[in-house]
């Protein structure tokens, strides 16, 4: 008695494929072959294997036959990515309306130039571990930095999505940090532009929205937002810079919320922890929340202590 | 010598084993075959499919044979959640030392009012993707947002568990809101009321509680919790309301909490954000935090400059 | 055309492996051959199942051949750990450049040593349990906590790194803890020491740093940071008591901050929310924030009410 009885499957079959025709979403379905979160999923893993050959490499590794395995994989990255980028642009040119000509040949164009970025990006994010080894007491070694600061990972990912989203290819960039943000808690938009020895600690709960500018050598915290003032007006705002720009030699400690298209964190300045920032701030200043009082309440000696004693500690 | 000592093997063994009767939570082992977390996750993925085919499906859809991706995929969903419902209520009855009567048609009845919902949850959460894409600039198109929104997928999630927990379903709601919560961040009860159109931006540390209501139309932001004023009484506040309801149309910004079952916020309200609120705000009512005075200290010129400037910005 | 041309495949094999030499974090490739994350993992999915065999087991059980159930769990857990550790103590060594003799007896040692802890943990994650369902009145039974509560997972998961990091184990603890921190949003470094019947609610943004210390009978909500007053100096202050001690006790509300080395919060002390507090409390003390002035506006009678009411609420 484990099945569905025929009369309730035909019933269901009948009413959720009525619920299809009314959909407002959907483009027709003949039409619709999407890309597969999966498959992108996978190219993130190929293309951290490519950058860390030495760490996430699935073999032994010889330094002096290296270039089979690299070769292997950038074929391997080239097969699927191209795939699922054929199916983004696709997709777009149809909801778009407009023509779809050499899709082939743009999407290879797109792919070499972004894995011709690979050195560099390698440079980039060894620099990134360099910042957290430097920046965080509690680290051992590299090693550990590698295999498991979430910080790390995310800023990865959004490297790399980053140089996608400057291709102009839709919908995969923001894939791919949004698959970083589910594993670590940290919600950077492919869009940012984030500079050279970049940190962030622990990180749940970070959000670094779409027109964030952060110079180099910054480091934040976990709960830290870079976010819009206000996103009432929704896709009016389409564009428009209202994100904040965070300028070299910053530090942000954790809670802290700095919001605005116009606010801008000047050169060195350090900016303290549970801090609301709606305005701009010059170099070399610190900033810190003056600390709410506090409200103590005893239990011991009921007798002799005033019910609340208001202290400033 | 990689492998364990015979020696060593037979001792923690004996003492393993003699750590089980010991153990107080267990009911005997005889009568235990518990739900299975993985195969509650693919019944997610299913009903997702079921929910969105044009999104999720895995084959290429024609719309005039679509019935049958819906038959196959009603009779696979079926086939899972029968048999893990039958293992949670058999669970609970032993548990309750209840009686067990008829419980495949008990089940079979509660899969089929579940699945009759499909039409109806198909355009609820199409109104959510529809609120995330009007409230979001960074948003391009609704198909980035159906593939990459902790909010949108969190609340899917919600809305299929809150149908199985009004079916007074055990255990599988929880286990599948908390799924949501793992991959999101974003911790929303199966008990809670939430209304159309709604939309969490960013989303981590986004807490909601088992009692909360929330009405059409409201947006709310990363680490806004909705919750009890205090859990210290534990299990003797069961089944009380002791969080917070939410009217239409209210915006609640990231950080804020709101707290207690007697807290309602009015219609048409905005909260702003980093707000504590333990009592109720009329409708039509902005709410702000008087932000707290910020300290300055500049590091450039330290002779001229007081060491500490206490501004209001 | 889908594949990449041979020209480009040279070109880009040749940029990348000439990446690799200037790889100033390698170690000699030949050398290397890294833990896996993957496998660790699969270490604690093992380990969970021989804590909670009643709840976690693959088969049917039945008490009296429960024993041979435990027998292949621990030699399969115990394969799959000597690998992991002897590559991480291989690492290890070579890196510091320190002598690798009779490894496969130190790791067999150390796995031993570990493994016999088993039963103790099995009560200590019991007595987890129990003060998450004694905690939380939305809990139905201790099934619902062991299958879907994050708090329960994450602490489980530091509990067994905890044990290997007293080992002196280096990297693997580190990599369970960060994975409970991807799948929860908690991050619990391996080295804090956390006493019995501890419970963390909701959880995601919860940070307890490597030097802190937890008694007995503690609660947390979530956001709560046991942080480290600032790690400016990095590297310098390894090692260093730098997060604080939380007595028995002690409840601490969601979003609050206890940050120092020295700051120490007394035996029954109660924590408010979003507190941020880096001196220490005493005992039985109830600590909160004055909630700071909040601001309304209404929006119905612009004629008759002044723009900004501020009230306190």
């Amino acid at each position: 008695m484990s099945k569905i009885s025929e009369q309730q499957i035909h019933f269901l079959v009948e009413a959720i494929e009525a619920s299809y025709p009314k959909n407002q979403l959907a483009i027709p379905l003949e039409f619709v072959s999407q890309p597969k979160r999966e498959l992108i999923i996978k190219v993130i893993f190929i293309l951290r294997e490519l950058l860390f050959l030495e760490y996430f490499g699935q073999r032994q590794l010889i330094s002096t036959t290296i270039k089979y395995h690299i070769g292997d994989l950038l074929i391997n990255v080239h097969k699927i990515l191209h795939e699922q980028m054929v199916l983004a642009l696709t997709y777009q040119a149809i909801e778009k309306n407009s023509p779809l000509d050499n899709i082939n040949e743009k999407v290879n164009e797109i792919i070499f130039l972004f894995l011709s970025k690979i050195p560099e990006l390698r440079c980039m994010i060894e620099l990134d571990i360099q910042a957290a080894f430097n920046g965080d007491p509690a680290a051992t070694d590299k090693n550990e930095i590698i295999y498991s600061y979430p910080g790390v990972f995310a800023v990865s990912i959004y490297r790399l999505a980053h140089e996608l989203q400057l291709l102009s290819l839709p919908l995969i960039p923001r894939i791919m940090t949004e698959y970083a943000h589910s594993v670590t808690g940290i919600d950077i938009h492919p869009g940012a532009t984030i500079g050279k020895y970049f940190f962030i600690d622990h990180g749940t709960g970070v959000v670094i929205g779409e027109t964030t500018t952060i110079g180099n050598n910054v480091k934040i915290y976990q709960g830290v937002t870079l976010g819009a003032l206000s996103t009432r007006e929704g896709q009016k705002l389409r564009g428009v810079k209202r994100h904040p720009t965070i300028e070299d030699d910053v530090t942000i400690y954790s809670g802290t919320s700095i919001l605005g298209g116009e606010t801008v964190i000047g050169k060195g300045a350090v900016i303290g922890s549970n801090v609301f920032l709606t305005k701009s701030v010059p170099a070399k200043t610190k900033v810190s929340v003056k600390i709410p009082e506090l409200m103590y309440k005893g239990r011991i000696n009921k007798e002799s202590d005033p019910e609340y004693m208001v202290l400033d500690i």
